[in-house]
């Protein structure tokens, strides 16, 4: 039996003829025009090489956490799925098999955005015409299997078909840029650019901190042996991620704390760790509230906008990471707190014109709270699209009705996509577009807004906001 | 003046015409279905001696503290109300007088789920026609008092009436299963099963913990004097519910945590306790999170669902605790944290497939934070239906909104309507069934999912789901 | 070009045409009712001298921190919409400059509840008919500066304009009340009443406090020389309070502790911080939990109704505490408990049928989770209205939503303006009512309420609900 696909054109809007009528008009005004991407997660290496995609299972469902928690929840082993094992053993290598056990869960992600994208995905970007199943699997595969294999479903043509105006890789502190001075070689520099993350440099109580110091005094061209060096060396990096056309940087730390140690101790700390000793949770934690500090006074310097993603336990389950290593779908939110956690920074650069900070999370009770009331007061301050487990209808939906009443629209980031599959883009921003544009038609139905007005804010959340969100730098 | 009380057909579906037709046809294919009530607080000895119901007042009023909270929220006294002192002194004994004092103040229960539950009590259980007043009363009174004297008004009999396929009561650990061995020579041993609490014998700092420890010994048939002894008549007991019937057990600690303490630690806390040594409350806390993960380990070995309902501060006013006893209304929810206190526990057992785990909270701000993203990624893991003060239409459509985004449809438990009061439960059921259909309904409207997507989604949520959270054991 | 602003009759009720009509004839009911405004900052000075109104931008732009915020967050400076500096600095003087910039950003304002209350002013009270733009600023400051020049326009006068029966100013525990004094020789004594804030003379760490006390003892006629002191003083302000009319108390602690000190801990303090010692911050904060439950005892004395609005953290920027004072919209809300925080006083007073506590929130995870309950439960608590952030479309029905199906609507507190700025309260009362008939209104269309219980529950909630929580006492 063969059950269609279609992409209602009505999808995702207001159930209400009056509202939906208005969401339709203005998503009219809105679908049309280019995605900016200004924070995400699509390698640099694959715009570099313009790297063909691989087979159906290795595109959509191994590398995509969020598609594959979901079939762990259900009892799948993560290895049938394909993914790799950190230590080499074996796993799913066959595409099909995995492509099958996907289909045949298919009603595992009734309603959940995944299946929103997916669904958007097959039919616009693969020409899937059939819904997943056991019996529609093998046909997807070969559809979605032979698009792929056009040479223009390469990343650069796609660049283009998706009209992306400019999408922002990621990128660790210590990255040698090498994949952006090939994408500037390929005149692409202006439209790829990366951005600035040095969690890994900061994290002094992780496994591997020494080793990315090390990585991050050897691109910066300076041996790293105490904390002057490690300021000097992130110095230096942000200002080639600068003249790589970078414009953000991007902070995953646990909490929002941001505070200054004592000079000596962060030092002291420092020349410790670099000497192996391993330091305490509660001076890691104390290092990463410094060292965000000082972040923030190196973005007054360069003008680097500082984005802030706390709030996430890494790993919550270490036999997974032990076995299949990081982001697999069991990272989990904690309550988080801004208000006094970023008083200590905002004190001190909050009304400094130079700096912009734009504050994301995953905690939802925070929107009302804190973040809107900060971004509705601090000139530097935005506040953040929904983001990970929030970036969905009615996440989205409850975000803007949560954020808006105290900060208003303009104070804002604009969405982002924040995401690792490049194929999800335009679903991802079509989504964001429909989510707004029913959430300004409920206002004008309610007479809160004019419908002009409406159109207008809807136009500038994915045009003038992300642009003035994350403005260019001087190179 | 006579004021009509009828049940709409279209009651708590959505009032968006499109979207209620959807719900309507929905609803018409799970109003029918049976009843699994996997979790409940009816005695078991109700439905083993088959007692017939009390006067409307001692059914209807006096046990039921979402009613009594509400009246005594306005200043009536719980004496007034019939409600027994713990040291025998005087309360109202006169049921009309009570039954009259409820009536007279059926306006307090506008938007609660009260009044939604009891309407639908008065209407489809009792066969009442008219609105509760102080007009009307007598008249209520009369009608109810008739309909109980019913010998069809029986619990056995309602089992059938309300179609009831399975129910579940709550006993304590230390219970003789007196009952349910009944139950069982009567042919119900199927249908009504027991459930496994040990709460009372766990929670080493409160009142009465030894007595329940030594009830414990006396059922397990072993004196318990110290740390091993009690886990043995614990494993015991837990063996003896599942030769019963039990599915599951049922924790109300006061807090998510669940941690290890050090054995030997734990043991010298049992013989301090035992002989007489009230402990800290930190040391009670941390005993209690030790035996919660003693519990898991239990039901790794018995394969008893763990249920876990925490973040209630109960007996807030200890005055009303000392003149009426527990369970008044005045038990208060407070923030709960479940992400970093179920780790340990979830570390050892997240992925151990005999393991089932369904949480539950009061603090909805969890869904969307923390229980969804646990539920969406261990297979262990689903997430209880909305429990108590959220147990309610716009706390259960808050409650789809929240969850089903990250975990799915069918990492969730299904309805579990956690009932005292047992005429309630077609209320609750139905309840539930609307606003899932509502919920669906939407999905639907806004072209997230097709319609027989939608509706075998409904009902799986209460047959299919509802079974595989709660499977039967060998006996 | 001009663009007209007009008020459409239906705004800010639901979209859905069957709930919208069922709202409009619950709002026929309750617009024409009078403003009850039992908790409000309106200067007593203003109505005792009936002073007349400044310019436009000295009217409603300068003092008002939700218009100022605004655009401070897109980074005028403050200094430059004419708000005072502490250091008497030069800022923006002229009022045309200063309105002119507020009419160009008024696209800040989009979906923000000043909006909305701004609109329904400058339409209803100054008869403006075009929306404020760059262009038809000067035309608009014309008009208002017209209206606001007309006798009719003076305080006294807009309370029978706007229907206020009854309204309560805010007055530090120090006032002589000699505005009072001279309104109840000017036959107003009942209709503008004080509320007594004793904060300032109970925030013992803060700066400042050693001279409120002072100013107190003055006041109340006798010397403050230790905690004794104080409390008498305290106790015979209050008693002049209730002498004035007043009805109610107010704290504004940023916790909602209220926990006993060791008397003698206590007294040492007070002893200590009146010999100059600044109290540690976690003294001061033992010693705000200590008063407010002497504060709760003087309550059962005195008949004061208690009304507790925690949670948020004053002055987060310290540079603009230090340029230009306090309430600049750099108030940023916290978490907040109530369940543990509260349960020593309602352990105390929660049944004392003298006490009355009304409980507000900027944290709206506790409705639900906290405030609902204890409402829903204790005979002395109401629940407060949605205060500041909160007091929005969305806010409020997110607000009855979260509330009232624990709490019902007869535990509640009725519509509280909370504001500033006198010439919004009748938009602010009118918006109130909107949400309310609009979710009223839901309630009908789904058939969980009958239209006439919903017009009445309208009804109540503008006239004895309000009455009945915060009644008269005698003088």
């Amino acid at each position: 039996m063969v059950r269609p696909l279609t992409l209602h054109p009505h999808r995702a809007l207001p159930a209400d003829p009056a509202v939906r009528a208005i969401a339709v008009r203005i998503l009219e005004q809105t679908a049309p025009l280019p995605l900016i991407c200004m924070h995400g997660h699509v390698e640099a290496e694959a715009f570099a090489r313009d790297t063909p995609f691989a087979d159906p299972a290795q595109l959509l469902i191994v590398p995509d956490h969020y598609v594959t928690r979901m079939l762990a929840s259900q009892g799948i082993d993560l290895a049938d799925l394909g993914v790799p094992r950190t230590d080499g053993g074996a796993v799913e290598t066959d595409s099909r098999t995995i492509w099958r056990r996907f289909c045949e869960n298919w009603h595992l992600y009734r309603g959940t955005p995944s299946r929103y994208w997916l669904e958007h995905e097959l039919v616009e970007v693969f020409g899937v015409d059939e819904a997943p199943s056991a019996d529609s699997a093998d046909r997807l595969y070969d559809r979605i299997a032979e698009t792929v294999a056009d040479p223009a479903f390469r990343p650069q043509q796609l660049l283009d078909r998706f009209g992306i105006e400019i999408i922002s890789t990621t990128d660790p502190a210590s990255s040698d840029l090498s994949h952006h001075a090939s994408l500037a070689e390929q005149g692409l520099g202006e439209r790829v650019v990366p951005t600035f993350r040095p969690d890994a440099a900061l994290m002094i109580g992780r496994d591997g901190w020494a080793q990315e110091v090390e990585a991050l005094g050897a691109a910066a061209g300076e041996e790293i042996s105490d904390l002057a060096g490690l300021l000097d060396a992130l110095r230096i990096q942000r200002r080639r991620f600068v003249a790589a056309g970078a414009r953000a940087t991007d902070h995953g730390h646990l909490s929002a704390a941001a505070a200054p140690m004592d000079e000596a101790a962060a030092a002291a700390l420092v020349a410790s760790a670099l000497a192996g000793t391993v330091p305490t949770p509660e001076e890691a934690a104390a290092f990463e509230a410094h060292m965000l500090l000082q972040m923030a006074a190196m973005s007054c310097e360069d003008g680097l906008v500082m984005q802030l993603h706390p709030g996430v336990l890494r790993d919550h389950a270490s036999g997974i990471l032990a076995r299949h290593g990081r982001d697999k779908g069991y990272d989990i939110p904690v309550a988080t707190e801004y208000t006094r956690s970023l008083r200590p920074l905002l004190e001190r650069f909050g009304h400094d014109p130079r700096f912009h900070l734009v504050l994301f999370t995953v905690d939802e009770t925070v929107f009302s709270r804190e973040i809107a009331p900060l971004a509705g007061a601090y000139p530097s301050v935005r506040y953040g699209a929904p983001w990970w487990f929030l970036d969905s209808p009615d996440g989205m939906r409850r975000f803007r009705e949560a954020a808006t009443e105290t900060a208003g629209f303009y104070n804002s980031s604009g969405f982002v996509d924040d995401t690792r599959a490049f194929a999800s883009i335009p679903a991802r921003h079509d989504l964001a577009r429909r989510i707004d544009a029913g959430y300004l038609a409920r206002l004008v139905a309610e007479h809160r807004l004019e419908e002009d007005e409406a159109t207008q804010t809807a136009i500038d959340l994915v045009t003038t906001i992300p642009r003035a969100a994350y403005p260019p730098l001087a190179r």
